[in-house]
């Protein structure tokens, strides 16, 4: 389910962008009463996700396009599919073509992103997230398409979660001292994770009572080491440079969660084009 | 030179969304009266853009923050390479990292991107040029990118330049009445451009007096005849689905422009990471 | 047609302006279930322009408000016409009142100023155009006004068109200098204006090949010497207090367009009443 | 003295729609280190409105131009005169140019519209006062203009001050009820306007003790009366298609105050250019 | 009535801050099919205040709610009372509970501590009165709350009200210089009010014709004295702490009005519940 | 320390709020060279909180006010303690007044209710927690208020903390369900926390592994069951209509937390005054 407010806001930005005064060419050609029907088609195999950003952004233009959507959030599809069906005012559709494809394409690479490395996973118990390299302005809804593709997400934003990092240990004088300023100054409802480099660092995190400890760009067999001390004591997150061809190793190490920050900062679009039919 | 207005409003809304209500593990942890010194390193090859974005990122957080910009935008960088070096206040260099990187590792990737098109196709006489395929909010900040790649721009969106595609010629009847209904009603400084898909289409547009004129998903061959034909009384674009290995053939056919969707729509962040120094 | 979002944000504006914390007069009188009917009447002749805004303006307050529109923009009325009839919530109408004719008296005010120059020249093939001397935050409507009023739009705004000017030509070192130093960063899609007072300058234009050559504050001499001397090579427009008295006898020097700051700057509102009947 | 609040953001709104993604003209010319001298000069005669808006404009550019302002506002200035001296970087001035005039211009237009007004009729008692007849946007603005043009203001919004014209008076059943409806419920710091086109009204509004009655559109006799029979029991005001023909006539019945709707509905701007100069 | 705009810009942010990135727990349990119908009980006696705000809020959400009321503001209510009840979307209404509630329940602490005052001095001519110590936001709101308690409101800005106070009259060199200067320069619809600590200043603000007499913390007999004084020549406002004990001495004094700070700067949030049923 | 867009936003949403068009007194009287001294002095005893906003009212105003702080936030003053001085722009000083003092009393009437309460159970584990039962607008300042008093905070938003309440639960089909609902699609960064109103709800969240159970509307024996059921399991929540009389009993009952809704729910102003001296 996802926040209205927060799927508008994009939109509006994205339209607002693209037509800042009008579109010329369209306004000047067709009609008012023109009305069209077209075809979302896959063009290439992947996870589809944003149809709802596809369908409130051409509600936001015109109250009567009227969309069915066929292949839902999350659908694998494969070329040639046709993912849904528009029919309205011709001029909204033409309008709200790019900004309806530009988001439903980025979603969709990203959740099939996500998905491929789930897959490669599956039978360990280890989960993908992802990080804060997202999309300025699309956060929200890049984070909701790594969950479309099988991920997990970790904290928001710096408001929300607490990831103390060397420098913060740095201006504390160590872990325990870092964890502990934080402790009290926060709901309690958040938990506080710890990076690490090191098994002497894991060791002072655990003795900080960290609820979450992440594994920075260390090599498989430190991560076994330190999930074997930790044992249970806290989550474990590895972090670093994550990819299809190492992340089988990884999850094999014993870590619950493997976050990933290319889901989300190289994106590559999902071909899906808007195909106008008689 | 980029327009402030519009950098700042990316900036303030990417802050935003990176911390609603605060840094709870900086404010927590890290003095206000801590300072400290980073760099901007290069992780990987490639041309730097987005230095003014990353400056003006930490001027909104704390004017107090200097940076001194060794790499400017259009600088060719290597792995290991000092981009920049930031010296200021500890909590706003750790708040604005994220921010700042996420731009700068995007627009570089755009850059970059574009710039490897540009080289191979150096010899000859063609651009290259982006689409309205752009991320939506960035799209200003990557248009800009595309440049400092050595790329040139395509219109910038709906309201300032004019291209009738099928559903336009469609509408009105055919390419020279499409052409007309626009001309009266645009401003004078703006040129119309006509998407062909086949050699009839070309010559129907040279005899509406188009300016310029789309080549879409044609064979080189194709291209080479419109070219031909055309013979300077138009510009002339090539468009659909550009890429290394196909775009030095296409420059050969003696095409103006090359439009590439995805210079911005699967864009690779270029790694690079800022790290602190004593 | 209108871009609603255009005009939705004029009209926010204005009301919020009018009524930044309610209407104390009517919310404490007029019952919320009271309906009344009204007529828009013409107090002057002129050409009607701005029907969507008051529409819009209306439907913003209360949907249930309904307006038949008899002399929809770009109609010739006289002292008298009934241009309009509204009916719906009395306290909308009256809340509504003053923002839809501030906005209606104004465009039909521009409206009719362009088409009173635009019939001085109808037997020539010179069109009127509008300036950026336009009334902060409605450009985009006074745009549209002129285009009812039958004269033909210049660039929107400093983004969309390019307009070497004295100070442009000074700083590049010269004419062609400033030309080429513009073509190869903009979108290929827009075209280069040069403003030119002499002659000397019509050539050199004509060398660096502007695609648009203004010629501004010259005598009619000057501009039809400069007309013959283009030949067809570059767009011709004239500017420089252009007036009623004078407009004909610049058209007949043969420029192209006639560009004219008064259409906005000094905009005389048409007489426009709204008068309720039972 | 002006609320920069209410200046900037119209300068903003101006500025963003004057350059919506930058001035591609003099940002591909002029360099950032390019700095200018100009003036801005009266080319015609007037009184001069509007300075801090032009100061405000260039200094939200760049804080770097500075202005030396040699006729504030209110002064008259005649053709020829210079208004104020400009120093500054080039881009910012160009960039500003247009936003700073079309303001200037305007502003000037109403003072000195105003200031004519107020002229002739300085040797009676009577204040010469705007509408809520004003530019959508620039309400706030204008007013302020007819201040320093001699005027005074009528209310500012439906907010902030009572009228009760003919449709309250027919849905309170009278002028009685009407008042007596509103006074209760408005803070006890404004006061209650009655507008009234009979003598037969001006009695019911004197008895309902009305604090201001307009006399709509009445003859000057009839105003004679009114105001004979009003005897200072409330302020009086003349209303009604008020000009320069006419004002002095009315001034000289008594009456307290006439508001005169053109001063802000059709603005003749005042001519001043900007001129740069070595 | 209340106006739209004002209510929603509250509920919107109010909304967003409770929901920056959606409701995590219900979007994660709840279906969006899901129904459900609630009540809103008192749980304590007082004055129902905000029913159109309850309303809004809901159906910003979710226009499928709907709400029946069984006591519209202004009704007096007791424990146990049930003020209306919801039905719809299940998560709608989890997702508005929480603004709804903060508003309506502060809203109806305004309107009863008000109405407690205005209660105790019903047999007195004198009206209770809000004034700027208002919630940061909420100020529309709170006036209205003050109004539906039976109290009337005081200048609802710096903007449309005048009180000239201590500073002023030292700024001005004295009351009647003070007064001057403003009469010239604000709407003639507004009052001038000017705040006394003595009698002689009394004296004085007669003199200088004030409109209205703020009496600031006087003792009763000093304000007797005043009243006596001023006899009818200006509205008499008491103000200065002013509380349950106090106020009907001071109503017996004679003044007009008393303004009372802690009817909104120390609200008591009336007990209100949701209450779900099957 | 307080971020920095937070604070200005809910200040400049009060300030054109105070001053929709500016100061009509104020800017009328006082020149704008006049500048002053005042102090800022508590007229009661309390905890001081605000000050970080009161410094960026004025620095918002007019960057030319420099403010003293002789008790920071956290102090406890007694009545006539100075609190602060300020110095600067008369006119700043008067319009930034009633912004300043509005947030400062309020925010300090906060801290003042929390300090009270966590001085009553100072010698127990037990922390005192607000809720969401905040002002509209005001939730970042009222919960860092919250801290200033020795509080911690509840989870900001619905967006940031899991609380599972009856309606989840039946919505889910019981505790379990639901938590596991949750589990897998929230960052793991967030504890989950469940609603319970018997010790059976209890130990069924215990069994589906809640990070926090709230014992809700219990008796104080009730919870000291739970508590000793639950053994270090989870943190345990005490919540419903928690004050004064009460607190202490319920932390003896071992709870580590008791959250208290009218820490911001019914906020008595704590009463502060800015006294000008010469």
């Amino acid at each position: 389910m996802l926040n209205l407010d927060q799927i508008d806001k994009v939109i509006k930005l994205s339209l607002s962008e693209d037509m800042p005064f009008g579109d010329i060419t369209t306004e000047n050609i067709v009609s008012e009463k023109s009305v069209s029907k077209a075809r979302f088609i896959a063009k290439a195999s992947g996870i589809v996700c944003g149809m709802p950003v596809v369908l409130r952004t051409f509600y936001l233009l015109d109250t009567e396009v009227s969309i069915e959507v066929l292949c839902p959030d999350g659908t694998k599809v494969n070329k040639g599919d046709v993912i849904a069906t528009i029919e309205g005012p011709t001029v909204a559709i033409l309008e709200g073509e790019r900004t309806a494809l530009n988001l439903l394409q980025r979603l969709s690479g990203v959740a099939t992103a996500t998905n491929e490395l789930v897959e490669i996973i599956k039978d360990t118990k280890t989960s993908v997230v992802d990080t804060r390299k997202t999309t300025p302005g699309l956060r929200y809804l890049e984070k909701y398409a790594v969950r479309v593709g099988g991920g997990q997400n970790h904290r928001f934003s710096l408001s929300d979660g607490v990831l103390i990092k060397d420098n913060h240990i740095v201006a504390a004088g160590g872990i325990k001292q870092a964890v502990s300023m934080v402790r009290g100054n926060i709901p309690h409802t958040i938990k506080i994770e710890v990076e690490t480099e090191s098994l002497d660092m894991v060791k002072e995190a655990i003795e900080a009572k960290a609820d979450i400890i992440m594994l920075d760009n260390m090599t498989n067999e430190m991560m076994q080491e330190a999930v074997k001390f930790i044992n249970g004591r806290a989550l474990v997150e590895a972090s670093g440079d994550m990819n299809k061809d190492r992340i089988l190793g990884v999850a094999q190490t014993g870590v619950d969660i493997i976050s990933v920050g290319k889901l989300t900062h190289s994106v590559k679009a999902m071909d899906i084009s808007l195909k106008f039919y008689a």
